[in-house]
């Protein structure tokens, strides 16, 4: 029986009568348009344990840049709870922005470094905003453990830190990424894209790939990875926003050799939709 | 039988088997120095419904200035424990700053407007590091109320914001200041004053009394009550950072007339030693 709340004091009553029986909550924070990639993260929860699952679904204005597609982002909460009863989802949290941000609301969590580079220099105040609306899902909801897609690489090592460092009794899970046949990494915005931009869209996971497979060969040339992924990106896509290596616990730029724990990730444009994706080298096998 | 515990998760794992036993865990954050006016908190955590009192012994270095009194607040550990199981607290939680903040650490907590005047302005990386330690400390501790006192009367404010903007499910109590028989409101840093200062000391608890009794009296000019509390501080003390009426809630600045739910601050120096004071006005009855 799914249960549906919207304000953050239901939510924390209903995890504390749920706590109080002897149950553990697990968190899947989502911005909705829910498709399998989510309900993966449903499964891995419960995988470490949760005997419960709250699934929110907040598209949250703080993420978003001024010029970004916060309005035009796919809202589809029927299919959304449809799904969410189809897993055994216990409870979905979907709270209004105002019930989120009321008038006055003036408090924001930041982590530092991690959050610079890549998607932090393209979009300056989107961490800031992922790292507060998740600290109030936290703290909502207690969870004992929460699952975020590896989709979104820079925000699950984000949070995994925000954790650990305000001593938040949370495991935070980086799940793998889901991908469609093709290869195309699953994406809610996924869904704005053309017929012709979702085929030439492939080109991210055939860099991916092609970096891959030459690193797990012994490549370990950071400028020669990153060429490997880029080429076919550059050839599909309107523009490119990165394509680096990447230190994959801190982020940090590598020196001229890729070091055994490197992640490889890409952002990239087609037809106004801007799309990320990310391997970790010698783990994730894309073949 | 007092428990003292030092390390986050350590602290962590016993009040989540005090809540699961049923206990209601109250939290009084401190930075040791112990008086009167923390024992009072640990009275009001449990008036307020706390069966078990978790104190926090901690003198945090994010919130201390380069210039700052840091290494030398005053540390009585052994002291402070005595007068805890004097009082029936049932955990002190006293980490290590390596414990707070091993390396990597790079997680904030910031509360915006609330913390830019007063002591804001006069210690611009203070509430920062406040509402980090708070943060951290309400995470590992997971309270149901925690008690701070008025003395730092901004801090409550903040702290009280903190939590409601991040949907912390705890209460967070402002405290009655405690002051010794000459009027002084109780502090750690009293330690510091010599003989002749901590006689001069009491000119702040003087002009407060003398602002409180003319606003009592109908006096709304906020130049006036000003004026009454500033004259015998300037006389008595090496400086003046501020003498000021704020709203009560939002610590916003007045017009010309003073509002019924208002607070007159103070902080001064002397000798050295940065004390702060404050009276609620038509509310405290210093008389």
């Amino acid at each position: 029986m799914l249960a549906v709340v919207h304000a953050p004091r239901e939510l924390a009553a209903t995890t504390e009568a749920l706590r109080a029986g002897g149950q553990r909550v697990g968190l899947v924070p989502t911005m909705g348009a829910l498709h399998a990639g989510h309900m993966s993260l449903v499964q891995a929860v419960r995988d470490a344990g949760a005997t419960r699952v709250v699934l929110s679904v907040f598209v949250n204005p703080l993420q978003f840049g001024p010029k970004e597609d916060f309005s035009k982002y796919p809202r589809t909460l029927p299919d959304d709870l449809e799904l969410c009863r189809a897993h055994g989802v216990d409870v979905v949290y979907a709270p209004a922005a105002e019930q989120m941000y009321p008038p006055g609301f003036q408090t924001h969590v930041e982590v530092e470094q991690l959050t610079q580079a890549l998607e932090g220099a393209a979009r300056p105040t989107h961490f800031r905003g992922v790292t507060t609306v998740v600290a109030k899902l936290f703290n909502a909801t207690g969870p004992c453990v929460a699952a975020f897609g590896r989709k979104d690489y820079q925000q699950w090592r984000t949070l995994e830190r925000m954790a650990a460092d305000l001593d938040m009794p949370v495991q935070v899970l980086g799940c793998p990424i889901l991908r469609e046949p093709d290869g195309l990494a699953m994406s809610s915005r996924n869904r704005y894209l053309q017929p012709e931009h979702r085929t030439r869209a492939t080109a991210i996971y055939a860099g991916l790939r092609g970096a891959s497979a030459a690193f797990a060969a012994g490549e370990r040339r950071v400028a020669r990875l990153e060429e490997l992924a880029r080429a076919g990106v550059a050839a599909a896509f309107d523009s490119i926003d990165y394509v680096t290596v990447a230190g994959a616990q801190d982020l940090a730029a590598p020196g001229e050799q890729a070091a055994e724990h490197s992640v490889m990730l890409v952002a990239a444009r087609i037809g106004g939709t801007r799309l990320i994706d990310n391997a970790i080298l010698g783990q994730d096998c894309l073949v």
